[in-house]
């Protein structure tokens, strides 16, 4: 295992350790708790939300936490989900009297711990609302999940319903943004590699020199098909033939456009893909309103990257282009 | 070799294609050429930024193309400097009047056509100066090389001159701001991973699965030595050992860190590397102004990092902290 590391036991504490030494204008740690909060938590009068899952997708989720996007971001071991202690503490720090929108990634215990966590900040009078996303068109149940898998769209959401909270959104337009956000976002990834989580020392499956696996989830979890290498034009219009009809995405459609690196891959990479998603969107009449590429929802050193669209009105677009200061994502 | 690309021989200009596909709102790229300048360009009575250099360094330099950075990325081949014409055009497309400052990474091959360039836009009447970068505290002379080899420090010149320049600074003050953040600047990074030219199919060199490699260069020159591996602490206890005498950076300094992957790193082990560069700092009692924590220079999917320091004053932190507004470098 090939890794700049210290204590595989240790890493996620010493990572936000680390990112908060980086980025102290921006957030602080709970102390006791694997939790990144806004420096500035509790934000009095503004809806805060919370999102957070396993370590090892950073950015995601406290890189997000910052003006105009998230208020916490709770961080359980690495492709673990964070408990409902832990996610509670999150919710009383950032709770500033508007009530609390969690923001969930569709993987069972994620879910559970979420909305435990959800419930016992109720019963002290916090109001609390949640969303689950489920945006990854791969397959239908998985490894860690019961229907569908979230994975990068979900930036999408904590940027949208973070602009309508920092604009003084209610907890109910927050949580309904967000839904709409959901509704419209649609991922699909790839891997070429495997990654290593710390504790366990090697990879979690394996790919022969010559292999790849389409559809595959963030945390390894099988995919749709294992198939030789293929080009990158090649694998694009696989993905975005699924992406595309399961909305369906139609003719006269604007998205924003998330190509997601998945940790190992290089931007040159991403760059070819996005060049191959938008040749298929301009032949299938839908306009690109916004493109974003780098990594967002990453899983470790994993190679392979994914495509998120998500299908834009007139109050996505304006909460998108508001502006956004956090250490990972910034919007002048 | 595992890579999403189509063909070999077209990373290149493909990756730019994707590139101003993503970003129209940011870039344009020159007819004909491997040159992405402003879309704004010329920007009329503004000196004008030109950086480049061979591809593989992504974001390098083209995504630090914007308002309040450069003005033009040439991309030549991957790990191959750009020849004159391109710069020279990328010169020509980018001069508003009031100069053109080169910003040259030293390697023999960058510096000679960047130079050349330089002297065939003069002859035409545009007003050039440029200056060379090697921050890189590694080794004196390399692969390809005379002298210190300039790596992510770079970006800092990109940031602090593209500062200037947007300010309305002359030719001779951008150049001057340039050499003042230059003289400042000391890197050095390491590598777990070697990585893969495109149209070599193979990695130029090899590390064993229990080695690293520490001061290596980002196109995969040697180092100052090659180890077993090491834990993170005391990775960057070299490094920084190295870095800090070498200015000297002292007690009571102010300094920007940049903590740059190399493209195959997660930027959870970033984090880990910058929790210790930031008790080293601050056992020495230097101070830290701002930390950038990311991908800034990398070498193509090569995992490793490196550690840049910047000592400030004043004017360096003014411009440091004024807005840009670029791809992959946003401040608000």
């Amino acid at each position: 295992m090939k890794k700049l590391i210290n204590n595989p036991e240790f890493v996620v504490e010493e990572m936000l350790q680390g990112m908060v030494k980086a980025y102290p204008q921006y957030v602080k740690k709970l102390e006791g708790y694997n939790v990144i909060v806004r420096k500035d938590a509790p934000v009095k009068g503004k809806v805060a939300l919370v999102s957070g899952g396993g370590s090892g997708h950073e950015p995601s989720h406290a890189g997000f936490v910052g003006k105009g996007m998230l208020d916490a971001g709770v961080a359980g071991n690495v492709f673990t989900s964070p408990t409902p202690d832990q996610i509670f503490e999150a919710i009383k720090a950032v709770d500033g009297g508007a009530g609390v929108l969690l923001i969930i990634k569709n993987y069972t215990g994620d879910v559970m711990n979420f909305e435990m966590a959800g419930e016992m900040a109720q019963t002290e009078g916090i109001n609390v609302a949640s969303v689950i996303v489920n945006d990854d068109v791969a397959v239908e149940n998985s490894t860690y999940t019961v229907g569908r898998r979230g994975i990068a769209g979900t930036v999408f959401v904590h940027k949208i319903a973070g602009a309508k909270a920092q604009a003084g959104g209610t907890l109910e337009e927050v949580k309904a943004v967000a839904e709409k956000v959901i509704k419209n976002v649609r991922s699909m990834g790839m891997a070429l590699t495997p990654c290593i989580v710390p504790a366990a020392g090697k990879p979690n499956f394996t790919l022969a020199d010559d292999e790849m696996e389409i559809g595959m989830g963030i945390h390894g979890e099988p995919g749709t098909m294992r198939t030789k290498l293929m080009k990158a034009d090649e694998v694009v219009d696989h993905l975005m033939s699924k992406i595309l009809k399961d909305l369906p995405y139609n003719s006269g459609d604007e998205v924003a456009v998330m190509i997601n690196g998945l940790g190992g891959t290089p931007l040159m990479e991403l760059f070819i893909m996005n060049k191959r998603v938008s040749e298929i969107l301009d032949q299938n009449g839908i306009k690109v309103y916004k493109t974003f590429v780098g990594e967002y929802m990453t899983s470790l050193e994993m190679a392979g990257g994914s495509i998120t669209l998500l299908k834009l009105d007139d109050e996505l677009k304006e909460l998108l282009d508001a502006p956004a200061d956090t250490p990972a994502f910034k919007q002048l």
